[in-house]
């Protein structure tokens, strides 16, 4: 069995910096109150907040330089950063990139922008500045780091799961693979574990390589709920740590959301990273998104209307109950 | 003579990654109009703007991985990221970093936790979160790449240098040490050429060991300048470029900075990398600020006398004059 530990990724220990990183802000008296949600929180005034979120793309860089494909990892950056930020109700006003390399390489930081412009394009989010850092001897050739700030606009209701009850129901949004989240696992499995090559083709559909499957675009969900604000109590983007990391920072004490994972179909990826890995579940909930990237709690039918009016595909995934965390049964 | 371009830094490649970033901005209609500037400007209303910001440290993380001090370069990150928008008359609002290391080190994010968070309390900005990333494979063990992004307010004017006109004088307020920039070049001549160790006395002053000197604090001149910004026409913060690379930003079009190099003492660790790399004043002014880490472009004396009344060290360092860019003479 490979764990997600073996892998180089240690989640105890991440908790563990977060813990240290409170402290430290509370010591010097600059912590915003609501640390701890998927972006923080700045009132500008009565009703109106600003929002805002920083993210890199993790080891999911690996796959682009493995496979020398540079156009994709922009877009995912700035899709997360949307994510992390809208399920706290923002609309999205402006992004800001980092790029650090060794030695800059033009086309690759061509390839890059692309990536960034298209997603924010699509969300009609503009392109602030950025820093494009050249670090000689801090990345190796042709490689990279990337980070992404975004800050979006709240007017109104901050959406944070407060008004969530007993009852409730749990909606899933398909996830278009990995995400971002999940890499270094993956890569031991595909790579290490199974010695594949970056273009060999997936054993469940030859048409797809490694490289495609890999760099799969993680989607944005704006775009789709958006217009759906009104009728959403809580939103959890599902990242690193997974469906049970990440729904539970939204249930309010004193109540468990209880997901069945046969209430999905869990795309073949997953299927054969757990079953090559010999991952159990626990750890393959933590690691992996599973097929869900983004899941709704609703004030009711209506949300379910909204999707089936827009032709969007999702599920109906569990409930929330007495209790406390997340369950996953 | 050691140059810039040998020390891995191109900076007319970085120029040219100005002009692929901004023409793929605009294909994708995602560009800000006043791109180019310190910060971003992001119109919130009428005569109310957020603006932001995004740097790394640089090359300067080298010399705390080989002096094993983490707690300063924080300081330097926030206090940059402080100036370049303060430069346009912001008063900041909050802070986000990004951490990112091979393996996640505690007590070193502990460290540079407290970089950040010092600054920020110096600064009344809040710290409303930030990424602390595990990237096994991306970096050395107690090596990290720094990010941070800044957000201010500015409500009224923007300062952006345009009422500067001929006659006009120029102050430069004293820089503390390298700050961050010309860090490669800087640790090329002193370990490459020298042979000098990172604990070695300086030749200019035996009490002061290299790390002493290069890892003094970025200094902030938002706390200095905040309670004079109406008397201020233009700002350039002195960072990577110098002051022909910085200064030139805020010039309008017809003018003309003259600066003379003997209206200041330029400090010794500047003379030394200069007499030791054999730098010429072009060079050794690209790459360093050379003792100025602010130039201000006053409306007039009740600016001087405002520094005077409050014991800031300063000095007039040149003038507007006709003609076009920045000439140091």
């Amino acid at each position: 069995m490979v764990t997600y530990k073996e892998a180089g990724v240690d989640l105890e220990k991440a908790d563990r910096s977060v813990k240290i990183i409170s402290s430290i802000l509370k010591k010097y008296g600059v912590s915003s109150e609501n640390f701890g949600l998927f972006g923080g929180i700045y009132k500008l005034s009565e009703n109106s907040y600003l929002i805002a979120s920083s993210d890199g793309v993790g080891t999911k860089l690996k796959i682009a330089f493995m496979s020398g494909r540079h156009n994709t990892v922009g877009s995912d950056l700035v899709n997360h950063c949307i994510n992390d930020i809208f399920v706290h109700g923002a609309e999205p006003l402006f992004f800001l990139d980092y790029i650090a390399m060794g030695e800059l390489d033009l086309d690759i930081l061509a390839s890059v922008m692309e990536g960034f412009a298209k997603a924010c394009s699509e969300a009609g989010c503009v392109i602030l500045g950025g820093e494009t850092a050249e670090m000689p001897g801090f990345y190796k050739k042709g490689e990279y780091d990337l980070v992404g700030f975004i800050v979006g606009r709240i007017e109104g209701r901050i959406i944070d799961g407060r008004d969530i009850k007993e009852g409730d129901i749990l909606i899933g949004l398909p996830s278009n693979g990995l995400h971002t989240n999940g890499y270094s696992l993956a890569r031991k499995i595909i790579f290490e574990k199974l010695g594949l090559s970056i273009d060999s083709p997936l054993p469940y559909d030859k048409n797809l390589t490694v490289a495609d499957e890999l760099l799969k675009t993680h989607r944005q969900y704006y775009t789709a709920l958006k217009n759906a604000k009104e009728l959403i109590k809580g939103m959890a983007h599902i990242t690193g740590g997974g469906i049970p990391g990440n729904l539970s920072r939204i249930i309010p004490k004193g109540l468990k959301a209880t997901i069945r994972k046969d209430s999905w179909e869990v795309p073949e990826i997953f299927k054969f990273l757990v079953k090559e890995g010999n991952l159990s579940d626990e750890e393959a909930f933590r690691a992996f998104n599973m097929g869900v990237g983004m899941i709704v709690i609703p004030y009711g039918e209506e949300f379910l209307n909204y999707l089936e009016k827009r032709g969007e595909k999702f599920w109906i995934i569990g409930k929330i109950e007495k209790g406390e965390g997340v369950e996953i049964v």
